[in-house]
């Protein structure tokens, strides 16, 4: 039995921009994140690309006293770059691993080297069970030729299916983030909508920051007009979501962001703009508690949502296969390469050149052939995503057949 | 508000060797597994190294009268191998890939290409919530010199987690598959310690099979001595794992297992024992349930199997730094090496050994650093499940400090 109360929640979530020789003035920002933390004394703070485990340790042992639990979540070869802080006591800890986080060749982009992840802590406050999740998804290099797009979707919903499985015997939900999307972007409805989270900026009645609550603005001196692509008045891809299940009610009463300048010193903490959400949770009879995704246009929006994202995954099958193809010819027409300058070498007459070419042929068919496997392991996950979505817009078309209470209503 | 009844549950499980181009008698046995299957009509049948999708389809058409729902879960470049047939509808799919699975330059093991998984499905039966997880854990070549000793922990830990976070709201838990562990090893504590899963072999009352319960037996012909190592009459790897949370009881009435042969034709189903149970679940009051991993003694094993893992993958960890170091060192040496070659192929003298020289050197550079950079993820994705222990055993050594209840009491 649950008591009757009401329970205050101040949360920050911070894209941290913290990467070792990249980011500008590193060691000053952290040091401000950590004094400012302190002086708000927030309940969580949500950090994201902390790629530096030194810099957790720094920021750990300063906020020992405000935030005695924290956690840094390890993933990849470089790390998920996420971690918490958090005033009460964390009682539970899991990551999921994105199985799909772009290409290892594209070096210069570098997410797939990061193990880009969701985690999750699990709190108990005043006997309310709260489920935090804190994630990064893949960045958008290129609004209008975005090659990551399957890739994002594939995480947005291995996200909103992690939440969905391991937030069942929670009261409260709270997701914070860089999701790298847009609003109305698939990924982001298909979360939304799968999940039934709402999102602090379009829900709170009190909002102060930057313009249409964007998170990534030109007056910040670390952001270029590059970052921003088509849209140079600023971008809106951090995000503050929640839930309650039946029995509770969660509104946000106030929600700032920062405006592209400490609050304090004039100099921004990081490329992106922190979010500071007070949210209240009470307890409410089940009967008064209005769930948005429970009505049938919610419902059909959802299945359009998830029809969508199933057609966008089949585009990015097509694609992997052909990569897969092509790098597969590459690796044959490599070997008969090969067996040419072997059967030259030995014959004697080019045999500098066959040798010059031996290496750069060697490196042809290895190469070619590790991008082939890669690509055809590409194309089976997003078949394996394709499959779960599959099954899910099955079963609501036989409950629906069925005329029965359909499938889709489970946002709590 | 859940029915007072009792749900028969016959359940069927199997590691089929169905491995394409290595296994013997692949098709026959397939066409004689769908048969048996057809003719027993269990409620569930799980398998395991179904590594062709063909053979999955082909059985899935077979048994589509019998089993009308079915799931093959994707990953890695093989695939998991899992899959599964239902006599009732599957609500919900999710899997989770484990993020250590071997090494990609075993070939000869090949477990890493296979993506090794854990599947979970959800039935819903006359209101009873039922998440049933089929698994396949990485294989054991060498008892004496288990090199994957610390993989296989991390999969057990990550298992135990998934199963924990994700049957929260399930009334009755079922876990089926080939664990790839003996009974009383450190992985099998640890999972079953962690969730509280308990092991229809030990619990039933009615066991007919091979001696000991065993999954690997010599007289099944496609079995070696080899394969038995140091226990020359059986192994049992392969498990039926339940629990019922508060509010239900769950009983093995029966459980049976091949015997190295056909139940009809005499020759064996596959190199690995079937598992049948019988289980019973039914309303049971609250108080009246004895959960097994409630009592102090319990909580005292479990905590020395958490300390006994952590230090397991403390040895794993230092074992993958010692590689990621040789492999660096290797890297630099090479990268030496292709610098002399160069100065000796540029003076003229050795021009032609150097030229000969330079495609092995190469390929030692891309090789050490490739394995370089493995063992480094891999030492990080140990740390990270070494990280969850402790946050366990902390939380638990708290929460004795504070005299309140132990945070380790968890099964249901």
């Amino acid at each position: 039995m649950k008591p009757t109360f009401s329970v205050r929640l101040r949360v920050f979530n911070l894209n941290c921009w913290d990467i070792p020789y990249l980011s500008k003035h590193r060691t000053d920002r952290m040091q401000r994140l950590g004094d400012f933390l302190n002086f708000e004394s927030f309940d969580l703070a949500l950090l994201q690309e902390v790629w530096s485990e030194q810099d957790f340790q720094y920021l750990r042992q300063k906020l020992s006293l405000t935030y005695p639990d924290a956690h840094y979540f390890r993933s990849g070869l470089i790390g998920s770059g996420l971690c918490v802080f958090s005033r009460h006591p964390i009682q539970e800890i899991i990551q999921h691993i994105y199985t799909l986080n772009g290409y290892p060749y594209m070096v210069c982009h570098g997410d797939w080297f990061c193990g880009k992840a969701v985690g999750l802590l699990v709190l108990h406050l005043n006997g309310l069970v709260l489920n935090v999740y804190v994630t990064h998804l893949h960045a958008e290099y290129s609004r209008q030729k975005d090659i990551y797009l399957a890739h994002r979707v594939v995480q947005a919903w291995e996200l909103a299916q992690f939440i969905h499985h391991t937030s069942k015997h929670a009261d409260v939900v709270l997701l914070c983030g860089d999701l790298n999307m847009h609003p109305r972007d698939l990924g982001c409805c298909l979360l939304r909508g799968w999940t039934g989270l709402r999102d602090a900026y379009v829900e709170t009645q009190d909002f102060k920051g930057s313009e249409d609550g964007c998170t990534m603005v030109p007056t910040n001196c670390y952001v270029s007009q590059q970052d921003l692509g088509p849209f140079p008045l600023g971008i809106r891809i951090d995000y503050v979501l929640y839930k309650a299940v039946s029995g509770f009610s969660i509104c946000c009463k106030t929600l700032k962001t920062t405006t592209g300048c400490d609050p304090h010193n004039g100099t921004p903490l990081s490329d992106h703009e922190a979010l500071m959400a007070t949210l209240y949770v009470k307890h409410s009879p089940p009967q008064e508690d209005p769930s948005p995704a429970h009505g049938p246009p919610e419902r059909s929006a959802l299945i359009s949502v998830l029809r969508e994202a199933w057609t966008e995954l089949g585009l990015g099958v097509a694609q992997a296969r052909w990569w897969a193809a092509l790098a597969g010819y590459v690796t044959v027409s490599g070997l008969f390469l090969l067996a040419l300058l072997c059967a030259l070498a030995v014959g004697g007459g080019a045999r500098e050149v066959a040798m010059l070419l031996w290496t750069p042929s060697v490196g042809l068919v290895l190469g070619a052939g590790a991008v082939c496997v890669f690509h055809r392991q590409e194309a089976r996950g997003l078949c394996r995503a394709q499959a779960e979505l599959q099954h899910v817009l099955r079963r609501e078309r036989e409950t629906q057949d069925l005329g029965s209470e359909p499938h889709l209503a489970q946002a709590d």
